[in-house]
């Protein structure tokens, strides 16, 4: 069946959220938010391409950071209204520099950080 | 520093998304929601427990199927409006009896659906 972006289910601002992971490592890296003009690029160009709601514009992850997500595999789940992205990851998938976005633990009631990363 | 669900960013409806993620195969199962209370009940029982958005009620995981989510770590990501739940899932995490619901991909502008789900 042929893939149509406009099949999938968007939230009231148009947008479904997009779970990126690491296709080696399998870690989860981040959530971000994607539009149907930014799945069709990312599935045309192979770089991972969300939309940011903050600045309401595209966001072609890495363009200024250099911190890339190259598509391995783009998935969707049962009721058409997330995203999953296997991606190679170059550099920090984080703004803060981290690998990933999920540094934070809660254990036995406190924040705990991982330093490792 | 102790953790307050409070401290968290949700949406305009008082939820945010959390990823569930196998905690031995790390297979990304499903993305559902959560408002505050019921990630102090996730913390509180062990038992990952989401907000139903279409019954507007909780949803303990696996509470009818008896496919349940036993939660191994809790974490949030670096703008505190995401979840990830690492978890040992017992059964089918996707309601179609499908172990996650990630189960179709797109490729070369084509949904394959992975039969071995």
């Amino acid at each position: 069946m042929p893939f149509d972006p406009a099949d999938l289910t968007y939230n009231d601002a148009g947008l479904i959220p997009a779970i990126a992971q690491d296709a080696d490592t399998r870690e989860v890296l981040m959530l971000a938010w994607m539009n149907a003009e930014s799945i069709a690029q990312t599935l045309k160009t192979g770089r991972v391409t969300y939309w940011s709601r903050s600045r309401q514009s595209f966001w072609i992850k890495g363009e200024t950071s250099g911190h890339t997500q190259e598509l391995v595999e783009f998935r969707f789940d049962c009721d058409q209204d997330c995203l999953l992205v296997l991606v190679n990851q170059t550099g920090a998938a984080c703004h803060t520099g981290r690998r990933h976005c999920f540094y934070r633990t809660v254990k036995d009631g406190e924040v705990i950080e991982n330093l490792a990363l």
